[in-house]
């Protein structure tokens, strides 16, 4: 089976670390993603990432994966509570190698409209809350099913 | 009156006759698209085919149906239920050459909130899981309006 | 398979290009039910027509097609958004030849109320706006599935 | 203008004064429409009464009403908050020499479900709670207007 | 029993026939005020007539009808929809001699907050649409009742 | 206390045993019918069966159930969800010996809108999802209460 | 197949005969077990009877019921509406020897709240409003299933 | 502080001026945004300028606006009421200068969908319904209180 | 045109500057009445400036505005989310003049209830959240516009 | 701290022991208010009795309270469901002194739209059920409190 | 009449004056429970005080206060808003001496699940967010009304 | 800090590996317990497992976890959608320690009630729908964090 998984981060996360370092700390989504890369090495797996805030492009990365045969993990952002396209797009290899979701700060406890997502009911699973360590758990838990 | 015709296919409608095509065949857009060039022939107008996973692009071309005077065959997929933006471009045409919005499944069968349509309103007409004839019947009723 | 279509039209269709001529049109019941019949022949199969404005009478004309095997083309008029009977008896012929829900006015640009319809998620599929063509591209549609 | 009204008695009606006369009372609903009669007679008015318990009946008398020019008094009973066929058939009249819309009780002290009309919006004007005499203030109105 | 009935015009009703005369014509409430007190004296009652814009200055009235044993007719304008402690005020009148909610356009056929009245649930009755003829068929209503 | 009890049946229920048999079996309303004859026979009560697909129909039969005072065994079908009339009928009934409603499928596990029963408020009790054997369970029930 | 029954009562229903038996009667919690106990010994099942008021009990009888593939019938009381937990160990039953939910009261005659049920979506079928003889006649059809 | 702002433009406001200018008037875009820099120069501050239909891209901007930490003015069309994405992104600049959001129409007179903006909540201020001329009371404000 | 302007402050607007001045500044309504005075004079227009806690007084001056066809400011307080009467009042300014709506904070980003208003939709416009600079730009839109 | 104490009473309580003293009891407002005035003497502290059915001057008896740095106890009647003017009034009060809710009846067991209230959220705390004695309740609370 | 009450608390009361002492202060259960008892003395009544975290154990409780005849003041806790089994159980005792439910915090100030109690319908009355004060008050009210 | 981490397992979590293992595998709460155990070992923390059908013996168990300053890893089973009182005893440990929310199905793919957690909102984070792995997860997490 596949050992190779797309790492998606949708609108904004690429402000991670540089908007108000001393209150939300300074790790950069380059961090987050370098240290991906380090764990998958460890676990023997390959991890492929990529972030826009634009939806289109998004749905292309998701359709790549989908003809890669890959699994997905995803922090989808804003386009969470918003976007039927990515839960289409996603419905493919939910289909297939399956997505985990992934949010770094707890929804439910933010606002309501930030309590539904379009994806989770496709997604394998949903991770929430834990901040940047949900991507780990994540990877971790997608290494160790195949 | 104009006798052309834009046909806009929205998200993941480039995945057609790609995914799983051992359930769902193996016609694809392109496939959908040639079929309707020829039946325009037979018809005596014209049409002009474009698929876009982004919002942003199918707005822009629907600028340009707006300007050209011509009518819109528009299966707007996901962006069906999430779109203002479709549909305020959208509302242009329908003051001038009208649009028909067109579902390949039948989408009240399917998830609660495919039920809803933000374009519905202000269509001309609607036609919905008639699988990929859909289109030809709504170019045949354009045809035949003009 | 069978080619043989049952056209069904619900409550108030009777008036069609009695109320209003000068506005409406003058077409009537009676005129689209012979274009279909003329269309049907050339198409190759067979169309029966009914029209009642009660409830009871529209369900016994399913069941004949239901025990016909026949398709059904039918606009339920004000029975659409109100009649659970009715679908249930539809039910049979969805699982057998399947029917086709047909509105002459694009009903999602009138009052809420007429945006659920009760026979939709069970129908094959649903034309909405397009006049009394609609009547046509659906009969068009089931003689070439057959 | 015309002097024509009908007065149509929807389902259950025909049970006024019968069901138990030591509560409500012995009046009949032939009791009502003599009342009725008289008082057209004396307004100089003519006045047509029916019933039914059967929704496609009303409608096929709406209809002749309407081609008759008429004005309507309906007590819709029960059809009142489910029957969109019957509003249909109504908004014929509506359009023309209108409709008056009577209830006996005061639907508004009931049950929730009678709060809502699927006429009222189209009636000419409503009248409820006033009893039986309902019929005559509705009566006296439309004889005034013309 | 008391032959006394107080009529209540709410906010804004003092504008009656002043407002687009050209439209609604010119009928004012001083009008309407005069033509109630003849009827009344054709039928042998006695009405009192009061036009507020200020709820608490219709609760007082209400109690002097209230006190008086009155029965009342009121048209609450926009109090219809907002007035709780209107509603608590003719809950005495209601227990006694009971009250006729008046409105002079059809509420039913306007934006949906104004198909809500506080008041209807324990109204006698309720007449809507009927122009200002509906203040003199609630007078020969009451005046019949007594 | 009378002993005659009315078995009535609503639309699509002539279609028992005639749909797909293989699947639900080839038990017929006739044969329901003739068992709860036998039954009643058992049980020392008199019933009298009657199905229609006709709203009034049904509401008809009511009406002469309250006449000679016997107690009714409905199911309603599709009007379950959506007959404000038949419920209206049936209130005579509930005020003088009672119905039962009976649902041969369990509604509550069915599309949200047959959760809702008009009928159940003021029904003397409802059995739902115990098959055919739902019907034998309401005589005997009520052939026990007399 | 077991011919093993539990009978499992919820919270308040040991209440039953203390509480105002000048209204209620004075059969109590037991005289209804006696009564099933002769019963099923006639139909030639075996009945095993339960009441708590606490949740947590009620469940571990119906995993004890689960765990010999016993029928369950079930009187939650008040749980009915509230308590997934109990229909979660509920479902194990279901899919193996089936459940019959019974209601003394006709609960859709009540509270709102008390329209919804957490179990019935899941249980063989419903019985409510039928008094203490519910029971009985769940029992009956269960014996006959068998 | 800053005296730099952002005037931002969603999707479809490139059509200003061009659609049915006798109508809605031949102002267009450009137009508008010359006379925002002709009274920013006479206010004392820069104002820069960007439009597009793409979500992605105004995302793109409102970062450069948070980098800058530019003020921003605005008006995002269709993605008023469907872009949670849009505003997470101008959250930062709500910490850091604010934003002010811009409706040319009054959008509260128009569809209920209209009625709820996303970014309302997080905004510094609202203007809808004054015209072009709420950019320009906008960027007045925005300068005045630097 | 008319260069009559009518300023209405509602419930709680007198408490301006009193209430927590070291919280929320120590800028009185009378200064805010000044300052608009000040600038109707630049402008060349002129300002009547009323509050009142009462709705009905409020009504009333809005009667005064309309017979004198003056345009209105008002900034309606609490009355904003429950007073149809003062949006029936309005109404008429709405057809002749026009009124603007003006919140001193943020209503969006305050309680829910304080997110719907009766007045907007017939409102020219509405200002929210800019301070007490909201009626300055009011005014400043109202004298331009005549 | 000041011991000073405002008591309002909203609508209709004016009424009190006027309206069916055989059935509500005799103790009119002003017996209330005697009896409050004497506690207050007992527990130290003073107290201000204030009725009125004018919203308006509800308000400005808060602005009073505020102002003397007085706490209130409020009964606000029907105005309790239907003003935020009195809640926006009653903030200041919230913010220094307090004030408490009574209600005489149990507004829970009322109509569904006595179940809300615009004050209890910023209430030091609500007390209903209790009759009059709520007030002394209330006052027994402040006293303490100080 | 009978003079015992019996107070119980339920989940988390126990936590009293345990969690966060320096915020919440250290008054603990015990402590609210022995000055209940010194004032019940005071009052010439009995208490009795028991908590439970289980639903069950609270049910048995209400059942010995209703067999005792005994008035009860509940603090349901958690168990206000999701209990229909503890409404069930007080309906005896509300039938009989009645109840008093105490909230010690503002429940009305709290997350929107707080604001509905399956209990206020049936008590007596509500005391909610005088502290634990409101238990002394809401056994002076009963103390007196024996 | 403490390294203490409670593990508490909700109602019907004890029939994991008991209830069709041919479907959902044999791995039994024990399993899951010694596996966490083991890992605890590895990450130098310590693991105290508690599971129960009984809602208050769960908050019984919380309240130790907070006296003892635990962590808390809570699948509550049926209890999550359902138990205010749960999370109120859960509060103490989000603000001391926090806990996570695991479940071993993907909640937001099952039934809309499976949708709303309790207490989700008050988490530091939840896991759903990674199976029993999500334990392990969580207790890698909360090691990690300390």
């Amino acid at each position: 089976m596949s050992k190779n998984i797309m790492v998606l981060n949708g609108p904004n996360l690429n402000r991670l670390g540089k908007r108000q370092p001393e209150v939300y700390g300074s790790t950069t989504l380059a961090d987050v993603e370098a240290d991906l890369a380090q764990l998958a090495k460890e676990l023997g797996v390959e991890v492929q990432c990529h972030q826009s805030n634009h939806e289109g492009e998004l749905i292309d990365w998701v359709h790549q994966a989908a003809d890669a045969h890959m699994a997905v993990i995803i922090n989808p952002g804003g386009f969470t509570h918003t976007s039927v396209a990515l839960r289409d797009a996603l419905a493919e290899v939910a289909d297939d190698q399956g997505f985990i979701e992934v949010h770094i700060s707890n929804v439910h406890a933010r606002e309501p409209f930030r309590h539904h997502s379009y994806l989770s009911p496709i997604a394998t699973g949903v991770i929430a809350g834990l901040g940047v360590e949900g991507y780990q758990l994540a990877l971790r838990y997608l290494a160790q099913q195949r």
